[in-house]
């Protein structure tokens, strides 16, 4: 069937063309069919949808995608015929059905999904198959392979390549800004990718972000390795694993995260920077992302695909119950990041950020087995890392002499303060991490909490226990309500 | 934030907002968040969708369906905000956890889809909770009163409704034209409604298409039954169950269609007529789209179904390991259909249809239990049932004295012929079906297949076995080379 085509604006991400209704019946074909476009002997193959609207059933609307690809102008006839579903779909429906896939088959799933051939709804079939039906280790194995091959990839030559991740659902836990510095001081290359904040008040791309720049493309980031042996920056803009991009804006849409797919994820990602080494944090217990039972099981898996890929892992189980450190938001957190540095920051964070990298320091034989807490603090303590700290930041575009001028707080903020005398029995990470982004976290960068008591310290009645920072009066205030309607501390 | 309006041509079907990505990282929000839009006091929620070549930063493109909603002119400001997800995402996430539903979640769920609120990916999610998770017999009903409760229905009064659904899966199969006007020659009261062709050659609606008009109104449809007591008409047009539909377009990418979705979208359908008895036709074994064991189960759980709803259930088992009837496509079909009418039709279209017409006689009361095939030979024989098959094409705007001249098989044709002496061992219901649709069925309503032959027969060397019809060369030269490239019978 031959139709004229009708320019769009639209550009959904993928090809898709838009029919009038009568005229898809009349040719029977559905929504979400494949269809084939052809002008002359170039083909594309397109998702239909439908629409009441369009006038003339002898039109057909085609996204950017189309138009571009096939050079179309308006008015111009295409021949539209149905084309099958892609195999990626089938094999969905194979792994949704309780089977298991093979290499080349998972190999397929992944490469369709980063050429953008399914849609959504066929993307969050595959999260649900993943889900509920599980992956071997091999098959997690092959799907970590499949995003790493879709993917670019940071050839760093003749390096030993050091990498952390920590799993997260814990509000502040910035540690990476410590740990990083103080084993680049040591000698260790660590190219460091993060990612924003998806539903936390910041991720630590958002909080490196306050004083540097985080966007590099892959040739940038191999001059600040070679400069500093170290960076700290955000991972999407790089590429390493575009497919996982596509399946958590996927995964998002119900807050699912299957373990097949988080351990495939992390691993793709450092094994796309060339990681040798690699120390995972898990946090665990009430309020976090995981519980001890699920903590252990994650540990297991990762030491599994390890030795799979051949790279040396640690994962060290960490509380997870309660914020760590003071500050949650973006630019609140880099104050504590600075504080520790001239030691005077928090506690909890600056201890786990030298047990983080005590941990690094001694798999990768900088130092003895039980030296490491030694030589991790003793890089903290002397100004060694504060000053590594400053290199990246410089080679990251930033500048390291005006830092505290550019973190200043934003200007309304509220001071939450104990009704009486009290013992802080917990805090609740969820729910700290909404009052976070009711202030206006992370979008804006000075707003969130600070947090002056921690779980099991003690507070008179009028001591502050939190300020909550925003930019605009109706965030202040909307965030004030949000924290009186719940009970995000509670006291005893 | 406040954005400047740009007008978009997209008809989306729901509302959808399209911005800058720059702009949405900014304000930290993200593909298929929910952003509330508001011009003065009046609001929509949207689901956003990201672009890279929106050039500029404060604009934002908004469907058709936002911009009616809310009155707006390119170039005017509205006001943007985060808004939380839909509360059905969250009962979505609770089902696909393996958790029950109770009668308001279901309810909410399928409100929101009737109203637009959910992505394609969402209802996938939805989708994929049922197929995996199962529902238990409460939760069955309680799905099919929500779609009944957000569909329109056809309200007959002081009539005995009496109704028939087959589940389909067998190519040819068409009772329905045979066996409503027995069971209306006999005086009962059935609104049928049928679906077109979705994966296979043709619908009943399709068929029935071909010498009457299928589509009307609700307020038509009862003009017509209380004219000739019967209608044959499409489904998807009178709105009964439109969150169906939209399951169904989800479930179609995957061809998933997992049991309680099946009992509660018939059973619904059936309830919106206002049906009191109702046979359901459940063809299994090789090649149907049910084992004997499945068609048992859903026998069962029809009947529990049909309890709860106090209707009177009968469900027949039969064979459905092959095509019924020899034409396949809408007019081949019809043809067979016409011919049943003047005794010289195809044997087993002819004996299924008499069976399933004696069953409804009984059930109804129509006639002593064991009587009903004799009634409905008669019936049929007698010429009364071809008689009320005119009436209802008549009522339904066709012309029954003109059929023949109508139904004209394609141009082009190729016989298929037996090689050898043989017997014909098996037939492929989804290969026929798939080549009917390469012949360019249903589209074309003459295209499809004519089957000389069924199981169990001898055919000499020589001797058709098949004839391809369609309406141009290439389409009857695609389906040729499918038919050689694959087992679509098997002789002994």
């Amino acid at each position: 069937m031959f139709l004229k085509v009708k320019k769009s604006e639209l550009s959904a991400g993928r090809p898709v063309a838009i029919l009038n209704e009568k005229t898809a019946d009349k040719i029977s074909i559905h929504v979400n069919d494949r269809i084939l476009i052809k002008k002359n002997s170039k083909k594309i193959i397109a998702v239909l949808d439908l629409t009441k609207k369009m006038a003339d059933g002898n039109e057909i609307s085609l996204s950017t995608e189309i138009t571009d690809y096939l050079k179309l102008k308006k008015g111009e006839k295409v021949e539209i015929s149905i084309t099958a579903k892609p195999r990626a779909v089938q094999l969905i429906d194979k792994k949704l059905s309780g089977k298991r896939l093979n290499k080349e088959e998972i190999y397929t799933i992944i490469k369709s999904i980063v050429s953008n051939a399914l849609t959504e709804a066929e993307i969050a079939f595959f999260v649900s198959a993943v889900y509920k039906c599980g992956m071997s280790l091999e098959e997690t194995a092959w799907l970590t392979e499949a995003m790493l091959k879709t993917g670019k990839k940071l050839n760093l030559k003749n390096k030993i390549i050091v990498d952390k991740h920590s799993v997260g659902g814990v509000p502040g836990n910035r540690t990476t800004p410590i740990v990083i510095p103080i084993c680049a001081s040591a000698g260790l290359v660590m190219p460091k990718t993060s990612s924003r904040a998806i539903t936390s008040a910041s991720g630590t791309a958002d909080t490196i972000e306050t004083i540097a720049k985080v966007e590099f493309t892959i040739n940038e980031v191999k001059k600040i390795i070679n400069k500093v042996g170290a960076c700290m920056i955000w991972g999407g803009s790089l590429g390493l694993a575009p497919a996982d991009d596509k399946i958590i804006q996927v995964e998002r849409l119900l807050n699912l995260d299957p373990e097949p797919q988080l351990l495939a994820s992390i691993m793709a990602k450092k094994l796309a920077v060339g990681s040798k080494y690699l120390l995972i944090d898990i946090p665990y217990g009430e309020n976090s992302k995981v519980t001890k039972k699920q903590a252990l099981k994650l540990k297991r898996n990762f030491e599994k695909l390890a030795l799979y890929f051949k790279i040396k892992i640690k994962c060290v189980l960490t509380r997870g119950n309660e914020p760590i450190g003071n500050g949650i938001g973006p630019i609140l957190e880099m104050r504590d990041i600075i504080s520790v540095f001239r030691g005077n920051g928090p506690k909890d964070l600056k201890d786990k950020s030298i047990f983080l990298a005590a941990q690094i320091l001694e798999m990768t034989g900088k130092t003895k087995k039980g030296q490491g807490i030694k030589m991790a603090e003793e890089i903290l303590y002397s100004g060694k890392a504060f000053k590594k700290f400053k290199e990246i930041i410089k080679a990251q575009k930033g500048n390291p002499d005006n830092i505290y001028n550019i973190l200043k707080l934003a200007k309304f903020s509220h001071d939450i303060r104990a009704s009486r005398n009290c013992k802080i029995h917990s805090i609740d990470n969820r729910q700290i991490n909404m009052l976070a982004r009711f202030s206006g976290s992370p979008a804006d960068k000075s707003a969130g909490i600070y947090l002056y008591k921690h779980v099991g310290e003690r507070a008179k009645k009028g001591e502050k226990l939190l300020t909550i920072y925003a930019e605009s009066e109706p965030e202040l205030k909307n965030a004030i309500d949000f924290y009186r309607k719940n009970k995000i501390i509670i006291v005893k």
